[in-house]
């Protein structure tokens, strides 16, 4: 489908070019190979003990010494590297991609990495296919990696007016092929969406952690944590280095979100400070009705 | 153990009165059967459905019509129910008690619920073994309650000066003999300890599903919301009058946390606003170094 080759299956097959050998690169690689998509994989991370194991575990066939070698010849690059290192990648690929080659990525913010590609892909932007797979957990790396990560996960899709429709339905099609139910929307729009549903709950969960360790008696409060807890903070043990890079790439639509919380949070304060039974218990109740509705899949926005 | 009836099993096994037939008193009252330990389970809620139920269930042998019936004659009265109306129960049960009764709870705050003991018990208090078992799920309810627990769960055991050391014993052995490690503290270092662990992280779950509830395109972020925000939100489905009350009783200590939690969220939002790589980096990192070690359960505080 990607790459024209000589016999029929070749047709349907492709060089695959992965940039970022960890979970969610990693588990793209094995899905694909699980769904016959992909002839070829060449690999490139920056940690190489990484991309050695890549190797010995049979993720990729091969390891490239820089993104520009993996590049080279591909038919679809897939960038799968935390996103503030994506500009760099698109700079270093730029030069040795073909004239038909497709860039894709699964980037936790779209807006900055769209202007990234922009000013780093030249003529290649028009087959920059932006994405991000809702999938992962608070684990990492490519000993995580699953073949069936995306199983039933949600591949968000965020074309621009450039991005050529053949590029972008190729696109679409592998994921869908790897279990993905596909939901385009602007890039403004995933932004808003995931500062929402994703960077700020990570924010909370990484500063609750933060807030009891400060505290003199942190050690004591930590072993009485019950599952609640575990729960809470479970994607406070996700990466740091990628979480603080999402945080400040979606850094405008992620402040509105703290903003907005806080401003909630002092009501619930006010109430707590009271004691004020009627609305505590109102103020429970309807979060309570929203996550049960969530949870059952019928939550119908009261707006 | 708790009565002195004639044969060798009835030595070590009791007549329970069990207030409230939720989540914690079912489970209670199941496993201490399966421990043997208990002769006949009496039981009293005012929702009379779930109090049918647990008859028909097998989980008590009768149902009261009253605390105060169900309280008349008990070794030991278990009051498992909201923390708010826990004072409304000792009232009820005080009348009938008799000279060797011991009264427990399982109020996930303590200070509020020893010093309504200490109001209502009148003698009794001695006899009064305050405990919060640290167990339990978002799930709650007769239906959900399990003989298991409370395996390998924490019981903090919050008896005073006035607490008769044979009674806080004979509470503390059963709850070993159901699986749980005992840790002794005071009710105001409980309730310290417990707002910064459990009701400050439900207080941000449940607000956290009230701000995006209130967003205009609330539907649509629900819908795209990641395996992550579900972990994080779900003690958000807890059943919310419970956590109402709970924020209520401690809402001095809870305050405190509040307070400083925002101010920490202040120090980020500032970082974030900024978009400095270098504080958001060092903010991430020490957050999962602290979570990382939390899990390994070798976490030492730095003060």
């Amino acid at each position: 489908m990607l790459s024209a080759g000589a016999g029929q299956n070749a047709a349907n097959r492709m060089k695959l070019a992965l940039i970022g050998v960890g979970l969610i690169g990693g588990s793209f690689a094995k899905a694909l190979s699980a769904a016959g998509k992909v002839e070829r994989i060449v690999g490139f991370d920056t940690d190489t003990a990484a991309l050695k194991r890549a190797v010995e575990l049979g993720v990729i066939d091969e390891a490239a010494a820089s993104p520009t070698d993996a590049g080279d010849g591909a038919d679809l690059v897939m960038i799968a590297v935390p996103v503030g290192s994506i500009a760099g990648v698109f700079r270093q690929i730029a030069p040795g991609l073909s004239e038909t080659a497709i860039v894709t990525d699964v980037g936790s913010t779209k807006a900055s990495v769209i202007e990234a590609a922009r000013s780093e892909l030249g003529s290649a932007f028009s087959r920059f296919v932006p994405g991000h797979p809702i999938a992962g957990s608070d684990r990492s790396g490519i000993e995580e990696s699953r073949a069936d990560l995306f199983d039933d996960a949600i591949y968000v899709s965020t074309a621009n007016e450039q991005t050529q429709r053949a590029a972008l339905q190729q696109v679409e099609e592998l994921w869908r092929a790897i279990g993905c139910r596909i939901e385009r929307m602007s890039p403004d729009e995933h932004d808003r969406v995931f500062a929402a549903v994703s960077h700020l709950p990570h924010v909370l969960a990484y500063a609750l952690v933060a807030h009891i360790s400060a505290q003199p008696d942190a050690q004591r409060k930590f072993a009485m944590a019950g599952p609640g807890f575990g729960d809470m903070t479970r994607i406070a043990g996700s990466n740091p280095a990628l979480w603080a890079d999402i945080c400040r790439a979606n850094r405008q639509a992620l402040a509105v979100e703290l903003r907005n919380f806080r401003a909630l949070l002092d009501v619930w304060q006010r109430a707590v400070e009271t004691g004020e039974q009627s609305s505590l218990r109102q103020f429970f109740e309807s979060a309570t009705t929203v996550k049960r509705a969530i949870d059952a899949r019928n939550y119908l926005s009261r707006s």
